[in-house]
């Protein structure tokens, strides 16, 4: 809150430079995510649009396009199909996870029910298929399909590996791959594309867009153990009690005596939480060094995004794109 | 069972007809369908792959291809997209439903749990997106990525209709168009649009997959009244117990007298059924002709299908096709 009186943040600066193109965007999601036939649908999807989000998302599409100098109107409906994509993984994961609460308000699935929220996001992808064939490009198409694909494995995956002491970063990176960074990279791969840029920009701009993905993930990831629950919206340990293994946890498990590994395997395979245990596995992170570990992992990728900018153009959205990758792991520092 | 031995049925004949690519077929769906990171995505898709179904709708693509002289290779990706169209749904539906069984055998949700069921029905969803990208045809994929929006829309609207004894024949027919005929009719409009058929011959076999799946959900609804359970795999009365607003119930309603209303209020909106309400159910049916008028229903849908046919080139797969028209409504006689 402070930080948008003093200054403005980057994702102030890029909603300001992308003013009038999110105005579009806001507009046909808007108008795609209404069902002639079915009222509940606009009911449950404008719960979820108008919760704000930051639309960090196809804000991503609009300024890569933007970098490569697009011109044209097709930029949009790609924006929107991003949106629409990550708003039915987030009514399908509420469902999955069992959530009450996302952005602060009930979920979806507590006010209808897992019903509404499945069938509703099916509609969403379905329509964000539709908004992708529109712009007629066939490249754009195969980045945006197989985004779709790599989502659903991630989620798939991360459902096996739930609870699973063996998962390590490697199986870790890939979920965080499939559940963040596959949009985000999709998201700015296919507004360079439909620019028609040259290919080093192209994938320069995917680097930039994984990069920051997984960056944004970890941070989540380790906030969830170190932030305060009136930034996040979430209370402090809400993955420790899922018994979710993200990166905090798997540092500290490969780093665990014996004595510990039966502490963790209590906790996290067997479900029989105390309490207490949420300060004891603290402890245990703090012991092996697994917060800072993770910190620094997700500067290290805060790293890599910005220096996937290099080759691009000179332009100020770049400017804001390298701010925005220190941004999205600021808050840890 | 009878029938196979005495003579093949139309889906025998259709089969053999499509032998070779059909078997393309099967060989790309088990390609396409594992994950490189996600074991539980071949479990739970081979559970339903195996459990055999007679994969009517990518036999349907395939005709539609075949009588409109394709030679490519495409119509193969086509077929596995809209099989795995066909397979996401039924994975989402189970968990909706909360069936217990599915082509005789447990549902993925009650084998696994039903958030394998959603998050893999997703994955499919993807892989079938991604399947029909290949092709490179903008015009097929505004047909299926249209009817993955139609689909989904009927059965968001199936949900808020059920148990409202408000819903009326012509919500039903919405309903049956979004989740049987829209599939139907892109499998055979897909296969003549990538077979670049003239408008008339898209148009006629659009025409023919719209009323044939229309034909066999009130088919399917109606032998849930009158089935028997062995043939069916489901239990007569079905439907009813789930408080399901299917054509039979929905014709019985709208003849009912003061007193019958209230029976259907009693079962219908507030779940309180007693033994006996299903035999109840059937004599109001009965009294009001309500079966004997779906049935006619039924075969009018099968004629409008066969007549659709006319206009196409005279080719032995178009003769299979007009007598399959017959044969979804044959179990009906």
């Amino acid at each position: 809150m402070m930080d948008s009186i003093l200054s403005p943040t980057p994702l102030d600066r890029l909603a300001a430079e992308l003013g009038s193109d999110m105005e579009a965007v806001s507009t046909l999601i808007r108008k795609r995510m209404v069902s002639r036939h079915a009222p509940r649908i606009p009911e449950v999807t404008a719960h979820l649009v108008e919760a704000g989000g930051k639309r960090l998302r196809p804000m991503l599409t609009l300024a890569a396009a933007r970098i490569c100098g697009y011109e044209g109107p097709w930029h949009v409906h790609l924006a929107a199909t991003v949106e629409f994509i990550h708003t039915a993984t987030l009514l399908h994961d509420d469902v999955v996870d069992e959530s009450a609460q996302r952005r602060g308000r009930p979920t979806a699935n507590l006010l209808w029910d897992n019903k509404s929220s499945v069938l509703v996001g099916d509609y969403l992808f379905a329509r964000s298929f539709q908004l992708m064939v529109e712009p007629g490009n066939l490249r754009v198409l195969g980045i945006l399909s197989n985004a779709a694909a790599t989502i659903a494995e991630g989620e798939v995956l991360q459902l096996s590996a739930a609870r699973d002491l063996a998962t390590g970063e490697d199986t870790y990176l890939q979920i965080v791959r499939g559940k963040t960074a596959a949009l985000f990279s999709a998201a700015t791969e296919s507004g360079a594309v439909i620019a028609g840029a040259p290919e080093d920009h192209a994938r320069a701009l995917f680097e930039y867009g994984d990069a920051l993905g997984i960056a944004f993930q970890i941070a989540d990831d380790l906030l969830d153990y170190q932030g305060n629950s009136s930034a996040t919206g979430k209370n402090i340990g809400d993955d420790f009690r899922d018994r979710k293994l993200t990166l905090p946890l798997i540092k500290a498990i490969a780093a665990a005596s014996p004595e510990e590994r039966s502490f963790w395997k209590r906790v996290i395979e067997t479900s029989r939480q105390e309490e207490g245990d949420i300060d004891t596995a603290l402890a245990l992170m703090e012991r092996h060094g697994a917060l800072a570990a993770t910190r620094e992992d997700a500067l290290r990728w805060a790293e890599r995004a910005r220096d996937a900018l290099r080759t691009l153009p000179d332009h100020p959205v770049r400017h804001i794109l390298h701010d925005l990758a220190d941004y999205v792991v600021a808050r840890l520092l």
